[in-house]
């Protein structure tokens, strides 16, 4: 996978350098929109066996782009000298499910037992979309995505449970077909989506207030898109309160050397 | 081509020869399932000539599995031992637009300047809904699949014009994206849904009143998908009013020793 990003390898690094000096703190949306970006999630190992197996079986919410080794930090499965405790712009730390401090860097809380994941993102699918001449709203309004808890619920394991989170996109009926093909061929980051038109049928009642990121307009010759979303693994670790926890900071998401275009399962 | 359809050629040529000496002159539907199916159109060159640039222009509603030379009415490229004259369970001759007769066969008709299109047919498709596990509600209930015309215009060439014809099946949001993955790998035989979600969009007034076919009930947890139809041509053709032309009669389809399966574009 690392050959496969060579081209903008040095993209990537010059901005976890940037980073990790502390230069860049804040969201990543529209940085090197070519390049792959995660959602970071840190255990210990005991609850990372559990946190697996959620993944595993919940590959739509949580695509899972690389799990580390007990304790390793370098993540060279992504890309040039990648140090995870240090290349997120921001951290958040939680105890027991609780909400701790937002770090700029994890170096003194690291543990030979922490256990990194790295789920995908649909800002990878959305460069496609874009790239393609689809118009996302709330990309043209600077917004964060809409977000919804549905009344799907994910398959448990471990203490991890809870309900399946999806983000949903406004499109027109002959966008929201081209989004299908462009997304299928993602499953590395969310994939197809699951659910478009009524969304009272997956258990969302008023569109207009999104449990997470922002409200965005559905016009009358639109069709509300939901696709999984990585937020639902974030849910679950609320509801499983495992004794530490080290996730991204909204927005801010590690930035891999992995192209965008190679993620394209055909 | 012929090489992809070896396996089922046998299956092909028996229903051909049956239909070939009359003992069979009815619908075609569930014979062969997996055999393509094709619609059948017949004209003189010169307007052969109009109607093959109205069949580039308007790929989704007419996918040309095949076009003959002038006069030729063995169909080698879709099997073996085709002859387009004979192996339609029924035809349909037109004179200037107005139907004037339905033969069994069209040997005493045949002309040196008459060119065969076949234009595939979503019977290829369904087969692979069906196959996948999708329950299409016109097959469970015997009926033809509800077609509408709609507002959006074809493309025009020479006397070749008129509406975009649809077919409508209703399916739940996961089917439907499901069906959108599917039928996108079957360009030859209408491709992917056009449009999903509220028919007025599309200029279609009243599902239960479809143009062509039979109605068929949408529950409330369902969208109407449409796909682009091959009546489209025998609309243009209707609009084109050419001095002759001869199609297969309603259902009865010619059926060709491709396999659907090797339809699949991946």
């Amino acid at each position: 996978m690392v050959a496969s990003a060579q081209g903008h390898s040095s993209q990537g690094a010059g901005i976890r350098a940037a980073i990790r000096c502390g230069k860049w703190s804040g969201h990543t949306s529209g940085l090197a929109p070519d390049l792959v970006q995660g959602n970071v999630v840190i255990l210990p190992a005991g609850a990372a066996n559990d946190f697996l197996r959620y993944c595993q079986r919940n590959p739509k919410p949580c695509p899972l782009l690389a799990v580390s080794e007990p304790g390793e930090f370098m993540l060279d499965a992504l890309g040039s000298d990648i140090d995870i405790r240090t290349d997120v712009p921001q951290y958040r730390v939680w105890r027991h499910g609780r909400l701790e401090s937002e770090p700029m860097d994890v170096v003194d809380l690291w543990r030979d037992d922490l256990v990194t994941f790295v789920v995908g993102c649909s800002f990878s699918f959305e460069q496609a979309l874009l790239d393609d001449g689809i118009v996302l709203r709330h990309v043209s309004e600077g917004k964060n995505v809409a977000m919804y808890r549905t009344s799907i619920d994910t398959v448990p394991a471990g203490e991890f449970c809870g309900p399946l989170v999806v983000s949903m996109r406004p499109l027109r009926a002959s966008d929201a077909i081209r989004a299908v093909q462009i997304t299928s061929r993602f499953p590395n980051v969310h994939g197809a989506p699951v659910h478009l038109g009524d969304p009272a049928l997956i258990g969302i009642e008023r569109l207009a207030e999104p449990d997470y990121g922002d409200p965005v307009e559905v016009r009358a010759d639109e069709l509300p898109v939901f696709w999984a979303c990585g937020v639902t693994p974030q849910a679950a670790l609320l509801q499983a309160r495992p004794e530490v926890c080290i996730t991204h900071a909204p927005g801010a998401m590690l930035i891999t050397d992995l192209s965008n275009r190679r993620l394209a399962s055909f």
